[in-house]
């Protein structure tokens, strides 16, 4: 990759970068020196049990892992093991040195299913914030003023409404700034809700007389459910340690916008190639490519092969038995366009759709009672409406290009109507 | 002294004690377990060169001692080892240990002149602040506020006047404050400007599961003008190391209302002793006592007693060869209360004053044109009318209680005029 393909592939999908600038010229100087950049990002010491939210930056580490730089996965532990130091809630109790290392063993086997293990720097902040001698505190301290911490989105809202906020909470961004001096990191990774303290890290590097690190800052993944971001509270996450099947099943169901989004967070093709996808796929068919990637990400391709059978065998047994609601069936089907769709009566135009094997069994059922259909646009609700003569045809002027769902029995094929 | 007389002395001129009730109770306790309480101040490693604004404090610590209390001197000198850290300014170089200790030992030299030293600790807050782990820093700063610690005044006055605060700024105050926590201060005592810094001890030792210290505030000492606090750089102030007959000289140029409020803050009389004193004796008097008794404190009796007799025999001196100004020798004369002043003529009246030595030496001087009067409330400027006419009475009306000075070549007399 040239430095711009270069840009374009650290940059994809990130919120912000400060600055961009910056950072071609550190790729820049780093392409001339042979000396990768160190490429930084912190994690909760508490919270090893990833899900696909969080791989958004693990991922984007692994891109400049791709390139050739150092990754330093840096696991906030200094603050994890000091707990609630107001002594006032018991529900934050410190953290033991046996508990950190075992959190971190679990990172580490989830995060190397997509960083490389040999290429990667697992390391702690307690190793330099515990060793800060009183000293080093008040210099610390004495590198930022309070107006500027106060700045802080949720500092300012609570001074603000006048919740307690203790000295020490003031002093934490501090340290985790600190952590890029220790470190002289080149660059800081961070969620958009980090952006303060990334920030905070770039100014303590210039006042320890360093070169400040570019901040870029990832989007919060949406959930399944495309609104809200993907948390384990809420249920609609996908655990990365999850089985293939379920995996696969979880990654089907999400809306076709909300694939493509994942498509450019949670994968490694540049802007380029999911373009491409874009245009020569069917939906249904990027969204289990997608599906199939993801898993075969965290479980590898022979799994991921299996877990997209597996879904597919099943999905068209459920729909055979019976046992999908109408919403599973339409959103496994992709909408067949039906031309010739208004010159023709209902028999073969069914027959097309695959609902039945012959026109006469079509005009049967049809005279039987037995054939619905329902146009999903008129509303949230589907109304079906029962189709009873076998000769009637649609009339253009109100259905064209109009989607129209058909249904005998447990069979349901939704079609767009065409000239 | 019983426990009323014992609140009496040690609130003595004190601006504020937090809570006197709390003092009593402590007090009652020292005297049933026999455990003196641990009182202590802390001093600037700074500024050993001590003046007497500095001894109000010191003297208040004495006072503690006297009853049988423990004293602790201590010596700030942790900040004073980090100096500026924000590395802005070269103003405030770091101290090193060895400075520390010198100033010290300067400081013990004068402080020992009021306090015992078998009976006082001197301490050094490095011994504890030093020791503190990242983690004890960030349990401290956690044991308070942020909108607590910018209620302090020039806290808050700076951040609404946008002028910067760093934050280490706000890390002080709790680092002084666990000052009482490691000394399990029972009493601590400071300035009234320290009263802030003295109330962040108090809360921190319950923070940390101590009985709450009691604060007591000591007034600033007006400097020898009488109007602004005693300070090196105003010029107003009285050195402890100054020699006797200058700082004799220094304290008889203080007005009386002064004097009696250094009778209050600088000496260890009782509030009793020294309503006395005002009622027994001329203000001139009481004055040339005060001052003997500082002299006293810091150079001894002898040396007291021959600063007073210098003073008194250069006075007399410089008065007989009309070195004084007016000023000068009003200032160091008694006015005279003048009764049945208005029957009588001018001879014998200044004769009684004692300008002359007889009514025909006075009624000379004053055919000649050479006595003059003056009376000062008529406004600032002295406006001098001569005497001309040896039969001229005072009229009661004008006159009645009015101070009217009377000059003679450099002799100068003030006399209040009543029946």
């Amino acid at each position: 990759m040239n430095l711009d393909e270069q840009l374009a592939y650290l940059t994809k999908g990130a919120e912000e970068t400060i600055r961009v600038e910056e950072l071609r010229s550190k790729l820049e100087r780093s392409a001339r020196t042979g000396k990768p950049l160190r490429v930084k990002a912190g994690f909760d010491p508490t919270a090893p049990d990833i899900h696909l939210g969080h791989t958004v930056l693990i991922r984007k580490l692994k891109h400049f892992q791709d390139l050739g730089h150092t990754v330093i996965f840096l696991i906030g532990d200094f603050t994890g093991m000091i707990g609630d130091p107001s002594g006032r809630t018991a529900t934050r109790p410190p953290m033991t040195p046996e508990e950190v290392a075992a959190n971190a063993e679990t990172y580490k086997a989830q995060v190397f299913k997509i960083l490389d293990p040999e290429k990667t720097v697992v390391d702690f902040n307690s190793r330099w914030l515990d060793k800060l001698s009183s000293r080093d505190w008040i210099a610390l301290a004495s590198k930022y003023t309070v107006a500027r911490m106060l700045e802080r989105d949720d500092f300012a809202k609570r001074v603000k409404e006048h919740q307690p906020l203790a000295m020490h909470e003031l002093i934490y961004p501090l340290a985790m700034g600190y952590d890029s001096v220790a470190l002289e990191a080149d660059v800081e990774l961070g969620g958009t809700d980090q952006k303060f303290n990334l920030l905070v890290g770039r100014t303590l590097q210039q006042e320890y007389g360093q070169e400040p690190q570019v901040i870029m800052t990832m989007p919060l993944l949406e959930g399944l459910d495309g609104k809200q971001k993907m948390s384990k509270s809420l249920g609609n996450y996908v655990g990365i340690t999850e089985p293939p099947e379920i995996m696969f099943g979880k990654l089907m169901s999400i809306s076709d916008e909300l694939m493509w989004r994942y498509y450019l967070l949670l994968t490694d093709m540049t802007p380029g190639q999911i373009e491409e996808v874009k245009h020569s796929k069917l939906p249904l068919e990027a969204k289990k490519e997608f599906a199939q990637r993801i898993v075969s990400d965290f479980h590898g391709g022979e799994e991921a092969k299996w877990a997209r059978g597996h879904f597919e065998s099943s999905a068209r047994l459920r729909q055979q038995k019976g046992a999908l609601t109408e919403d599973e069936i339409l959103h496994e089907n992709e909408p067949v366009v039906l031309h010739n769709a208004f010159n023709r009566k209902l028999p073969p135009l069914l027959v097309e759709l695959g609902l039945f094997t012959s026109n006469s069994e079509a005009q049967r059922k049809i005279k039987e009672g037995a054939v619905y259909m329902a146009v999903p646009d008129t509303g949230d609700k589907r109304r079906w409406q029962r189709l009873d003569d076998p000769t009637w045809k649609f009339d253009a002027a109100t259905y064209q290009g109009k989607k129209v769902i058909f249904r005998f029995g447990h069979r349901l094929v939704e079609a767009e109507l065409t000239d």
